[in-house]
């Protein structure tokens, strides 16, 4: 168990109102009392507030007016004592504190290192701990509230029920043959082995069916804007942007080259893929062809290929529509105020199951529909977000993996004849993988690289 | 008085730790304990935290697992009650939490309302309020110390001094006009009226002495770098920047294409200057003539003009240098490590009074020398930031001069023989000049347009 004091920056670093230096561990209060003039912090209730100044003990000069919140172990996110100096939020008053701070005894937080002692201290379990970090990253309203039922234990109760299945059925097995004698415990069948792992089996699943929908609220959809020159791609972009709040965010660890925007299409984070490549892709068809084209596009989860009412279909289109016809295409059949001269049936034809949405975004029509169109590809029919546990995080989704592999390795051993002290082997396996889900069963270095992901100060 | 609460975000927009929605007002705390699943606000002590979870009143649903502080009138930064929602730093939980305390009867606080309130309410004057804004945008430690001890009221007492002493000398004058018959108190003369505005004028001039470097401390050194190619501008560069924390803001209210790069030296920041536009001033001068690269090399506060060691001067050198000559110029002869070609008595003569340095920048000599000589050429002597009262706030600056001219004209006139009850006259502007810089004596719609230029959530 770790027992120094860390600190950080916890507010997000730019100018702002306030900002944030939290320290967590044993010395917090006693590191920030020996800064702060104004009332004696080791004295002071838990969980109040105080207002004061920080001195530098170098020059013995007022660093910062401050505001710091006292919180004591065990009542606080870390379960350490915990200190929140707050001070006036700029870049270089809030990192001068930070370094007065470390220049006091305290240490440089790892990313992620106050969560990670949450959850090393107890207070929540690994699932829980990745849920604040997809609740920070979360870029639309429905992807929030998957991190926060995540959050709230929700995704861990039902794997816990679900090794509390395979623990008791192990049990059973276990007193079977430790303890033949014992008549009054009932015979662990294959058959009632068989409706246990079959039952586990199919929430498994279920839970998987899950993780694509959750896949996207988290990372956003890759979405290409496609189409000839003059059909309406920038007045679609527009568009989407317009009607929604679209969030840019910088990559951290990157320059502000690499810089992801996504768009809000009814709770359904668009991520508007390489949108300098976009707008290359006017004559994309022209340029590299269809089958290269096709190989470019595979790369994005959704198509908007844009077409111009006022214009004859070009055989590249057909061809183009042809080629994609395997993936997530909406096909956008724009400018309909215009006179017609493309042959929309045939569009419709070669859409297939695709939909098909007609609009005139100049004059601000049928964008509902084709935001309904864009919503209902991803979440068919009556998904609810508010019932359901998605399944987001790509180590979850590949432990649920090997858990239902882990299952069926089972299951094919009891159809085979195998014995019953033999399938326990797969079924103790498949229990142990869903125990890393929750942190019950995962190793050190597993954690500490989880949580180098977090943000620094989280 | 606005007696309505107010509410923003109060931590920089992006992806963090901890992100603050602050409420200010009489219902702060009611609206909060309505939203608050925990203990009950209404009866909680002044500067407490509380744990619990904000619940949607239209969904019901949990919408955020918060730390709640609250802070009762009148010992609050804004002199009312305040509430700070700390919730996990995501930028759509963080938005949502923001509309459902809009949604619950706060209303949007703009930019800079909340010191507004704690400059309306009396917890600090003008200039303190401006230097908290000074602070949050402060590029370096010197910047910020001139900001913190201006926040702390040192220029406020200051002026106060000022006014005190105008004030003095008018009630005496006033006592004398009005009670001629009373022999006890001295008659103002002219000569104690002279001495009297002479001493004011005088500390107005010292603090207006101040103002050039308070301006570069607060905005930063309008920065170009200069010279031919291959002379080592990208190296200069790169070794400021390596040195020194280089500090990247988005100027607010922009895109992201305006970005301004600041170089901390000594404290002094530089503002790289359109540093796109210095990369293609490599031949800056063959491209557009002496003459036109001096206009635009006049916007820039200083001027590094790079030569190679191993290089012979060309003309357009020697022209450059001699047209730039009335300008802050530091003539860097770098490669050192080269063979001689370069007359460097030449460049010293051409340079003048310049500081000329001389550097291996590959080989990281000669970087001391030239962060001293930038230094100096800005903080001439010793003058130290510890001391100093710097003005650098463009509308103290202005008042400062308005205040000298109008005790000039004060002086002038008793040099005329103008009579004192006339005098007086400009002694009062005077007095009310100075006012405006603590805000005693401003207007409703400047202190509206001040407090515009703060950011959201302050």
């Amino acid at each position: 168990m770790e027992t120094d004091t860390i600190t950080a920056i916890s507010t997000p670093m730019g100018e702002g109102a306030i900002a944030i230096v939290r320290l967590s561990g044993p010395e917090a209060v006693a590191i920030s009392a020996n800064l702060f003039q104004g009332k004696n912090l080791n004295e002071v209730d838990s969980h109040t507030m105080h207002y004061g100044k920080i001195i530098d003990p170098e020059t013995k000069e007022m660093a910062e007016e401050v505001m710091v919140s006292v919180m004591r172990a065990p009542k606080t996110f870390t379960r350490e004592d915990i200190v929140e100096i707050n001070c006036h939020g700029g870049l270089v008053s809030v990192n001068r504190l930070l370094e007065i701070v470390l220049a006091s005894g305290a240490r440089l937080a790892e990313p992620g290192e106050f969560t990670k002692r949450a959850f090393m201290n107890g207070r929540i379990d690994l699932s829980q701990a990745e849920a604040v970090m997809d609740l920070i990253r979360a870029k639309t309203d429905r992807a929030m509230n998957v991190a926060l039922k995540q959050m709230d234990g929700r995704l861990s109760r039902l794997i816990q029920d679900l090794r509390q299945k395979l623990l008791e059925t192990l049990a059973h097995v276990e007193v079977n043959i430790d303890y033949p004698e014992y008549d009054d415990v009932e015979e662990m069948s294959h058959d009632m082995m068989e409706q246990k792992t079959k039952e586990v089996h199919e929430e498994v699943t279920r839970i998987l069916d899950t993780a694509r929908q959750g896949k996207i609220l988290r990372e956003g959809l890759g979405t290409a804007i496609i189409g000839r020159p003059n059909v309406g791609k920038s007045s679609l972009m527009n568009a989407l942007v317009h009607e929604n709040k679209a969030i840019v965010t910088e990559v951290p660890g990157t320059t502000r080259d690499v810089i992801e925007e996504y768009v809000n299409v009814r709770g359904v984070p668009l991520r508007l893929i390489d949108t300098a490549g976009i707008r290359e892709t006017e004559d994309i068809v022209e340029r590299i062809g269809v089958e290269r084209s096709r190989q470019v596009l595979k790369e994005a989860d959704l198509i908007l290929f844009v077409l111009n009412y006022g214009e004859e279909l070009t055989d590249e289109d057909e061809q183009l529509l042809e080629a994609i016809s395997d993936m997530n295409v909406i096909t956008i059949v724009n400018k309909m105020d215009l006179e017609q001269k493309l042959d929309i049936d045939r569009v419709k034809q070669l859409a297939g199951d695709h939909p098909v949405v007609t609009t005139a975004l100049i004059r601000e029509e049928g964008i509902d529909q084709l935001e309904n169109a864009i919503s209902d590809t991803f979440f068919e029919g009556d998904l609810d977000a508010g019932d359901m546990t998605y399944v987001s995080n790509v180590r979850h989704v590949q432990l649920l993996k090997q858990a239902k592999e882990s299952l069926e390795d089972a299951q094919n051993g009891m159809a085979m004849g195998v014995p019953l002290d033999v399938v326990q082997i797969d079924v103790t396996r498949t229990w142990e993988i869903l125990g890393e889900i929750v942190g019950d069963t995962v190793n050190e270095s597993l954690i500490d690289q989880l949580f180098s992901q977090f943000c620094l100060g989280k």
